[in-house]
C-alpha cells in the first residue's frame, strides 16, 4: 500500500500523515513514513538545492522539474520500491501529484515535461492520494507561523491559487485515486475523514 | 558558432580547448568558455553531488541522468542560449554526446530515456563537436596523475572502453558534426587537425 498526502503549504499534511501512521502502527502494520523531494541521503541533499532562497541565479523551471524528478528516481530505487516490494506501507508527503500542480499548473511549464518523465523514470504510482484542501489563505498563516519561508513558500497567494486549481484539476480527473479532504476540519475530523477511505 | 569537445578521462580537452579559445580571441571573436555538468553557479552545485565520492548511498543511474539534464537546462539557459543569440561562440567541454557515451554506453541506461531528454529539454545542439580519442590506458594514466579521482574518474578501464564505444558509435552515425581527433597525438598535432576542421 502507498499512500500520498498532497496539499499547498499549511494545510495539515504533517498532520495527518502522524496520525495515520500511529493507527497503523496499532494495527501492527510495518508502516515506512517520508517525503518528497527527499527521503534519502542524496534526495535530501538535492531538496536543498530546491528550497535554497539565496541562489545568485534564477533556477530555470526545467532544472527545478529535472531535479525533483532526479530526486525522485533515487527516492524510488533507494527507499519506495524496496518498502513495497517487502510488503511494508508507504506514507509520503508529496508526489508526482505535487508536480503538476506546482511545475506544471503553478508555474505554467508544458505538461508534455512531465508526462514523460513520469511515464519513463515513475515505476510506483501511489494506491490512494489524499489531497488535503483549503483556501489558501489559511494556510499560508500557518506556514508563516512555522518561521522562515523556503524558495516555494514565498511565491505569491496567486501562484499557490494555480497550485491548488491543479490540484482541483487532477482530482476531478483520477476520482478513484485522489481523494479530497476538507481540510478548513479539525485534525480530527480531517484523520476520520480519511479513515473513511482506507476501510 | 556552439563547439563542443568530447572524449574520455585525460585525453586533452582541457589543452585544445585553451588552445582554439586563444586562436579565436587572436581573431577577435567573443569566445565563451564553459563545461558541463556546470557552467552556472547552480549547475555547478549540481556537478559537485554528481561527481562527489562519499555519497553514503549508490547514485541509481536514472538519477545521475536526470542531474545531469537538470544542469544542463541551467546551463542553456543561463550561458549557452544567451550567448549563441549574441552572436558570441561558445566552446563546451562536454555536451550531450557525453550522455549517451558514459550513461547509456557506459552505464546501460535505456537510450529512450535519453532521447526524450534531448528532444524536450535540450534547445541547441553544436555546430561541430570535437571527439578526442586515445586508447583508454593512456588518458587514464594523465588522469591519475592529475590527483584525486571523482566519481566517475575511478570506474574500472572496462567502462571507459564502453563509453569510447559510444562515442564511436556517435561518430560514425553523426559524421557531420563529430569530428575525431587522434589524440595519441601532439597538442599541437591534435590542434592543427581541429582547426583544419574549423576553416
Amino acid at each position: 500500500m502507498f499512500i500520498s498526502f498532497e496539499g499547498t503549504e499549511g494545510v495539515g499534511k504533517t498532520t495527518l500523515i502522524r496520525k495515520i501512521h500511529e493507527h497503523f502502527q496499532q494495527q501492527g502494520k510495518d508502516v515506512v513514513l517520508t517525503r518528497e523531494p527527499g527521503g534519502t541521503s542524496m534526495a535530501e541533499q538535492i531538496r536543498s538545492l530546491l528550497l535554497a532562497v539565496n541562489h545568485d541565479e534564477l533556477m530555470s523551471n526545467d532544472t527545478e522539474l529535472l531535479l525533483i524528478y532526479a530526486a525522485r528516481a533515487q527516492h524510488l530505487q533507494q527507499v519506495i520500491v524496496p518498502a513495497l516490494q517487502a510488503g511494508k506501507t508507504v506514507l509520503c508527503d508529496r508526489f508526482t501529484d505535487a508536480s503538476f500542480a506546482y511545475q506544471c499548473s503553478g508555474r505554467g511549464l508544458d505538461q508534455t515535461k512531465l508526462n514523460l518523465l513520469n511515464d519513463h523514470f515513475v515505476s510506483h504510482m501511489p494506491n490512494i492520494t489524499f489531497w488535503l484542501d483549503a483556501p489558501i489563505e489559511t494556510g499560508m498563516a500557518r506556514a508563516r507561523e512555522r518561521g522562515a519561508l523556503d524558495r516555494f513558500e514565498q511565491e505569491k497567494v496567486s501562484f499557490f491559487e494555480k497550485v491548488r486549481a491543479g490540484y482541483q484539476t487532477l482530482w476531478e480527473q483520477q476520482p478513484e485515486r485522489m481523494k479530497r479532504l476538507d481540510a478548513t476540519q479539525t485534525p480530527e475530523q480531517v484523520f476520520a475523514q480519511a479513515l473513511s477511505y482506507l476501510v
